[in-house]
């Protein structure tokens, strides 16, 4: 049975090999992609979402988004600083042919606004991948989405592991957290949270890098090369780290959907996001108290398994009848 | 000349006033209106907007906006504790006939989205007598909108005079501080703030009534009732007021449009809204300081003049040919 | 060789099992102890330290602290809002004879000052299982003290697991966040955090109490008492617990500078506490980030073994010539 | 009748000349000074108020106090940043000659909980006109202390003006946010607030300085220099200045003591100090509202009388039998 998704990220590498894995899976129908300021600037996650598609020949329709996050007109730190010496940060473009497809014209709030409004699309499930803006804006631009919304499925937050910005702070949540804390609270049905503390425990390795080359398409070598990127940006000096492995964080949001046992997790627990801390600005929060007042709201991800994450990536990028590009 | 605006509220008493002064006034004209969660909830606003323009035979289109502030799912305080005491606050639903004209099917969000898009309204004023949750939304859901919004004017914001909900914040900045933040924020070429500094310093009478009673129009006994349901709540015991007048915000933004002189102002200042206090959670704060390092970004009404208010008042509600209705 | 020590508590079971342990150990010399409001009010936190000291019959110096946290005149959320329901908190009095020896005149911080500024007190140890208040006052009202404490050790935080009074926050360090940070900030040479991972991870069984019973002293039954409540206690229905064993947070602390092996630590790292969070206040943030730009400030101990507790708190509590009380 | 007096204060310019006025008016008895961080450091505002002292011979006991504030290592924003064009900050060290007479032992926390706490001093007034850390940090360390005070008066905040370090905080409230919150908190009978408000409401002219010289003796000559080189700050160029005038903050509290007429207040109202504000971080904050829940616990000065703070400094500095020096 396919799921239909629409994703909403902040192409750099990671969200390539989730928009590739998106777009390429028999199991997956992708319906619209959206952009957001993140790991880049909003021109560059748009352009670098365009590329992605033209490279691998999937027709999809991206609408570009918010240019910065709600409340702070640009980062609590300056992009600068905040990329020196950390191993997950990205270049301004992909090293792809610059794209030819054209961006919609609509906004990523008025698609999402639309898509989710229309009682067809009941069964869609929204992933995102970058900073929360466009949904928390789509969801309080228009009241009646938040019950429209069936499930969603994001990558963000270090639950019980050091953040990659601050000693407490994951970047997507970081860079939008009021966004963050409005979509925690609006009352959507299902919300599964896929933070560090999952992504690092399913670290690809190069030995993956040359099976997704042995693949033989494009796909598999642009992933592999997006990896062996990661991998090499993680041994830098800078980044005190030396093994061959990096994590492909977005994508597992994506394998998750077809695969749920890539995940484990303890359950629901009331999740939020802090919004006003000195030291603990934009980490996650949850509730793991056996006698919590608080309702439950979400679901995280505290481990993955790296050989199903592994094997989805596989098939994903295997040659063959692929849905997205098997039109003539 | 006539000036265009699009008038965002919360409508209670005083929006009321300000809906029928834009849409009668014969040198504005009315495009839209666009109504938030604020002084009451949202499907009260909506609807106290209808009514208000249906009493007045206005066929101004009202798109619904935000069910709630962006961040917080509701209040900082619970709505109930917040109005006892306060001469300011709301009945749910205003004396008048229920409305007969329906909400336009579009959002407030992607009305003022397309409406200031257009190239053809550069020259259309947005204001705003609510909270600012509307605005920001549409300023950080489609990027280009900043600069195409040619002047905001917004009523909000207590600079030297204590808050109407805490001891420093007024009613609107408080309910979305985030919000008033982020519009604050954006860019925008002009923001004229006229806060409770302003309209408490042109207070109307219980003179004032009678003299629009005399003009002998809907609209006219219509701003003299909802006037003296304003002056008899500020005489509540609890209130701990006795002078037989009150405050009329909201049209006071409006006044301005139509003659500036209404208020003094000492320039162009920096101007924000604090979003962590917590005592000045939503306070205004505008940087007076000569040396401040701060960029000036608006301009704030410090004192307004009655008798010029007062004048513009009866203006608009005067008997006949005024704009709005005189369409056979 | 003995290690001498002051200790500053607030007196609930727990401290109690830490003072016996202080005062009994032959290898230990309890120069005074310090009292601060926390577990119970400041009375009652003086009364149940006399109370234990009197009871074991050790002559040690009792001087009281400060009576609130140094920011907020009360604890964040009332102190019978906080108990109801947690495991962890405590009745106003221990159940021992009332104390017979007196306080001492000389407040806490005055104790703390002279005793630290004394260069014949070089080597003693400061051991805190209680909220910060009383240290960081004499920290700051005696600029010179920092260089003069050679080492603090103290319990408080959860680090990697949920705290005990919000989902992030560990009652010593929420009760005065202000307190601990700047102790954190203080510059002190050595600090040991022994969080709840740590004692959680060392939890004491009715088997131990049976265990302190059987040694046959005032001591190994009072231990064995405090032990039993506490075990009690996490099976009630609100606690959503069944086990039966319980931590023994405070001893903890001192049986670290018996055994420093009896705790597991990843190294020194940046460690502080959120200050402004509206839901991380108070919590301990560890910074383990290997690029981390913040200079390491502390040892945390993430682990415990309960075997080498065990040892430690039955070698005090045995029968024989224990120092403190060997006294004529 | 004399009015018996403790003075803590962080000797800069106006400190300097309140220290003058409290050891020489005819009516005030000033029993110790201690000293805190803020204008300049501890060293230099210590070794200022000696360097005072000495040179009108006036025989008063120092105090040094806190090295740094409360909570904060350091200032929120770098000394050296904040003072970069702002008028009101100070040179490291009076242009006076050394000091001779040593400080005390005792420390600022240890004086002020031995001179309060003792039955004698009942009468005595603590006037603040530096940073809250010392103040608070005794009422915290020694409970007893809140309700040995008869009376607090305090130069800090800025009511309903610009602040002199932030758009709404004034120097003195800001470098130690948490220690005045704590002193406002304290439950104290009586405390005086004297804000930017009243201070610049009674600046001092050139021609002031010039009856001051014309006075003959040491303290008015000195008095001069003291005004006058602050009148040259708030010429320069930075401070966007131009008047022939500048306030002497500090003088005026003592100033109220001797004629409480000398200020304009509206009485009691409910008054803190905001701890957590982005943008307001040692705000002080006045509740006005008539119908403020809040109880009322301090009287602040709106406004101030230039001639009578004249005629008072005038009569301090004046030749004659001046009780503090007169001792053989």
């Amino acid at each position: 049975m396919t799921t239909r998704i629409v994703l909403d990220c902040d192409t750099g590498t990671d969200d390539a090999v989730a928009i590739m894995l998106a777009a390429l899976h028999p199991d997956l129908d992708l319906l619209a992609v959206s952009t957001v300021n993140g790991n880049v600037a909003l021109p560059n996650t748009t352009e670098n979402t365009l590329r992605v598609l033209d490279h691998i020949g999937a027709a999809v329709p991206v609408h570009a988004g918010a240019a910065r996050p709600f409340v702070r007109p640009d980062f609590p730190i300056p992009r600068d600083v905040l990329n020196a010496g950390n191993p997950d940060f990205q270049v301004a473009h992909l090293d792809l042919p610059p794209s030819v497809t054209p961006v919609q014209d609509s906004s990523a709030v008025r698609m999402l606004v639309d898509t989710f409004s229309d009682p067809a699309n009941a069964d869609v499930v929204l992933v995102v991948t970058g900073p929360l803006t466009n949904v928390a804006l789509a969801l309080i631009a228009e009241p009646r989405l938040a019950s429209r919304i069936h499930s969603l499925v994001l990558m963000g937050g270090a639950a019980r592991v050091s953040g990659n910005v601050t000693a407490t702070a994951e970047f997507n949540l970081w860079v939008d957290p009021e966004a963050a804390r409005t979509v925690f609270s609006a009352g959507l049905r299902e919300i599964v949270v896929v933070p560090l503390d999952a992504t690092h425990s399913a670290s690809m390795t190069l030995a993956d890098c040359d099976a997704f080359d042995a693949l033989g398409t494009t796909a598999g070598s642009t992933a592999a090369a997006m990896l062996r990127h990661r991998i090499r940006q993680d041994q830098t000096p800078d980044s005190h780290k030396s093994q061959a492995s990096a994590p492909l964080h977005d994508p597992l949001c994506i394998a998750y959907l077809l695969r749920p046992e890539v995940v484990t997790s303890s359950g629901r627990h009331p999740v939020s996001v802090e919004t006003t801390g000195e030291q603990t600005l934009g980490q996650l929060v949850v509730d793991t108290r056996p006698w919590t007042p608080e309702p439950a709201n979400a679901t995280v991800a505290f481990a993955a398994s790296a050989p199903v994450f592994r094997e989805v990536l596989l098939e994903a990028f295997a040659p063959g009848p692929a849905r997205s590009t098997s039109a003539p």
